[in-house]
């Protein structure tokens, strides 16, 4: 990253919250159980069950959220079945196929401008039901926060969820930055979770290390899960480290604080280069990213001193990301730093 | 664990090193690339490089020694080759079916009592080879230290490579103990890998919290290893800290210092529990695990107060692990209890 | 299938050529060696090679089109590799994800109204080249003739085939209505095949009871292929009988009569069709398809006596498939009931 | 072959008996539904089903037996679960590793020196139940006739299942010479499925040219297996082609007569080579294959006229196969080399 200026790249750039690094320091003292038969990874497990609304025995901590994807789909789908998931998701293009080469799954894509699968997207793939030639459409993959950054409403998952179970579908939610979604919603983890049968939520991005977790909310779901974490190799051996970092998360609500603090920033940002001349909101920063079009001059000028991803080359649009330590004079100067870039184009 | 008493259950019972912990904080100062593109593992890969005699862009780091595993073979093997290791083995029988469930390649087994394969031992699965409906070995995959605690001699390892070389086969070689491995052969850790292809090596057993790496040798092997590692879901996002704890591991030879007391410790558990009557040492106690052969009320009467494994129930073999924070005051509580025991149990 | 009346559902609907069943006979004398060493699969492999222009150790007899495709990919996708096809393709579509579970490489596809995937649209998938997250387009899979009916022309194969080279892509092209499409361009079978790196070449649909072959052009792909059969359960053990098939096919060009009959009766059915109120055709006639979109009532109505397959539910488009024993009978008493059911429903 | 004398390689090496032919012509008639939807298909299954004891819509056709194993497997295996199976078997070492590959399944190998497992075998490899670390046994995977040419009786298969019982485990039975076994045991064919929850049933080598089944028995599983078999590549477009296979072999007890006399052939070669100095049956010849050890010269000598497959090379053990259509003639011309050759060989 750019001589100390803040990333805007990624929320992956940030470093660990210090009372993450405090938590893990606490869990090391003394021997203990591997494999998650702690008294920690059980204290947390059973806290976190309960945020979400479910049991601690359906609380399985993994190291990242591909792993956290592909076991979470593992659970639901059997080998001629598919997921109908949105074009452009994680799940579709980020993760190096691993759905199709570790499940052996088929993904059916739908394009989704703005992120999020609808009842009538998701039943435009509902075609060949029963068809032996033919896939069978079997959990509508869904991700909140979406991928472009866009935050499903507490309606909008109630519907889709409302849609699977008219059609036999289950829902799968990526929750990578589910508590940036809470965060926008004002609501409980909870509320997102209840939508799902099965969901991830992750903390890596949002001031952990590293470490995620597959949650399954429909007890009908979900048997063998300890035995696919295992073969699909996200099984820690001292496993009381990806539980204190979800303990330090969820002591005070730090996982709220952090992720209301990374949604401002985002807000701040968007707001503040609203009336840049040249600059176009491509989705509403609803969550902890902008993605915003740019001309293309303005683009490579401010990669001289920042940190970002060109999110769509042919439409010079870029994602700025903000993340739990991001400060308000890092947006400040960020911006002050585009308007001066604006400025000089427009003069050039 | 019981009652604040020192677990020789496993070497994963143990927590971090200090200095481990410590390295995680000075990592997480600022803004870093994500991914692996940060400066602290450019820097920790080219050490690790250095120390095992390889590039530092054959240094691949991963979450879990099953990972690790899988990796490292999915490097060398097409669809029909198969994978020659010893009955028993890790690979084989603890990692719930990763490597024919991922990989998809079959594993010929050989039994090995004292956990090593020999060149004799290769060539006798070395059957069918051309033949098209038989898959075709192609890899040679070995633990060091072995899953009985065992160490392969450097002669050993190079007459093993060269048996390999003969019959155009690769050697694997998982280090999950490796410097277990090099602080009871009195080796560098290059020694060691010079004699494999691709090898693993682990430091989460040896005091740190959770850090893995897939290392290749051989320049001709793994081309594709990036995507290998995210497709098979152990690309971590927050690479800094994976990097970090190896950090800690190389400064001032910990990796060494940590393994030569763990190997020290079961030294001295197994040479003060030789001379009990009714107790055998079932594999010497080449580094930090003791395999004994127990007679079954002495077992039942240990586990009131001790964490350990039965290793083979019909044998009554138990395996007793030190780790790098294992004290000699453990080791010698132990032994007096084993030896009260006994003693009851003899006079019972 | 109705009343004796021909079907116009599929080209898998119609039986064998008496001469391929002659074949078989012919075959059935005495023993040979198992596995497809026998003498008649030799000499049919050469003759296959030589139509084709490649060499008799690249033929692989299978038993089915799914089974040539999966196979003939196989040999050109390393895992985190992918193949750009047609949304809609047999691959895509028809073969219950064969492709994703038995290979697990992930399908990349492009919208193609015509079927056929042309330079641009290639480029349209060529994104993320190079980023680990992201599979790595390296097979480009048509089908000639395609899944909508429509012939590539050879001008189209050698530019989608440049087009290919350019990117360092490999070409692969389903060949299960090869002939159909030789025989509506005119040219040999060795002129499209030309064009492949590997390709099948099915002839089950053109008068066989069950005979595909992969055939590899590209000499440095498929090095495995021998194994990749026999894995992927598609090597046969009286392999005779498939050589047989393909034996009496290449005699005195059987392929291409056949071929060339079914051809002309969907020509002719088309043609006949051209000019009854309602009916549009929805791609050219091109091989011994005729895609077509019909009043609703029509199609209900021809259902009554008739075997087709309803291609389009949303837009009302049925296929039409003619077959090597096709009559010019057939054809005109299908045309005369879709014309008096045209005219009632006009009427009515 | 040489020279036109009889094979005592493969019941492969046979062709097809002239009833199977003929069926496929009566078959050839008119057109028909494809992928099994024709009458012909239909009606075989039912008499199939009603011949072994389940029902109609469990009878799955397929292409090979490696295929039908494969598929046969799927359907009582989830991701962590594995099949028991003797070494040597042809899962084991005869199917390139399908299973592993297809499946992602391992398979637990027991010695089993008369190719025939027992309860006790089956028990020795039931460790590590509920242990997430390991894959859980859930099926026995026997052949009937076996790998070396033994037959189960109806109580060794009683007793085995029982064994699956009590332990929740699933039999498959792998039935490539299903009729040489009910044949030797003088049972029906339904006797020997009974105790199997899926069985396959192959005929290629009993004088058809390839048609095999899977037999669903136990009704609590196979639910997805029209699905499974079309993803695995074994979905044969004109079916009719295969049941018509099935048909001939049904007709008259076509698959008993054939398999009667293929077995009464080996007795026939067993009984007159026992005599022979320096030859030693290694198994009883139970069905259709003589196993012997002979001395290495003999070995040599025999090759130079006769087509035979060396079972095992350290121990000089030779497979002699007989097929529906070896003649006594044959068996006693082949008697009268072996016993020529030895005599030279005592007299050299």
């Amino acid at each position: 990253v750019t001589s100390g200026r803040k990333s805007f790249g990624s929320d992956n750039h940030a470093g660990a919250h210090p009372a993450v690094l405090a938590a893990l320091t606490i869990a090391n003292a003394g021997d203990v159980p591997s494999y998650g038969d702690d008294p920690l990874t059980a204290r947390v497990s059973t806290a976190l069950a309960e945020s979400l609304g479910t049991t601690p025995d359906r609380v399985y901590f993994v190291f990242n959220g591909t792993g956290a994807n592909v076991i979470g789909l593992s659970l639901m789908l059997r080998p001629h079945e598919a997921a109908i998931c949105p074009v452009g998701s994680h799940l579709d293009v980020d993760e190096c196929g691993a759905a199709e080469r570790v499940l052996g799954n088929k993904l059916l894509t739908v394009p989704a401008p703005d992120g999020k699968l609808t009842p009538e997207l998701v039943r435009s793939r509902l075609n060949g039901l029963r068809d032996t030639h033919h896939v069978q459409p079997r959990v509508v993959a869904i991700s909140q926060v979406t991928e472009v950054g866009t935050v499903y409403t507490l309606a909008e998952l109630a519907e889709l969820r409302r849609c699977c179970q008219e059609h036999g579908l289950l829902l799968y939610l990526d929750g990578a930055r589910l508590a940036n979604a809470a965060a926008a919603l004002g609501c409980s983890l909870g509320a997102i979770a209840a939508h799902a049968d099965v969901l991830s939520f992750g903390v890596t991005k949002n001031g952990a290390l590293g470490a995620e977790a597959v949650i399954i909310m429909n007890p009908e779901v979900g048997e063998d899960a300890r035995f696919r974490r295992k073969q699909l190799m996200q099984l820690g051996s001292k496993m009381r480290f990806i539980a204190a970092q979800f303990d330090a998360m969820l002591s005070d609500e730090l996982w709220l604080h952090n992720a209301q603090h990374a949604n401002a920033m985002a807000r701040r940002l968007a707001d503040n280069v609203a009336d840049i001349p040249g600059i176009r909101l491509d989705q509403p920063a609803a969550a902890n990213a902008v993605f915003a079009e740019l001309p293309a001059e303005l683009i490579t000028a401010l990669r001289q001193d920042w940190v970002f991803h060109t999110w769509d080359e042919d439409r010079n649009v870029v994602r700025w990301m903000t993340a739990f330590d991001t400060t308000p004079a890092d947006v400040d100067q960020f911006v002050a730093s585009i308007r001066a870039n604006a400025s000089a184009g427009v003069s050039g």
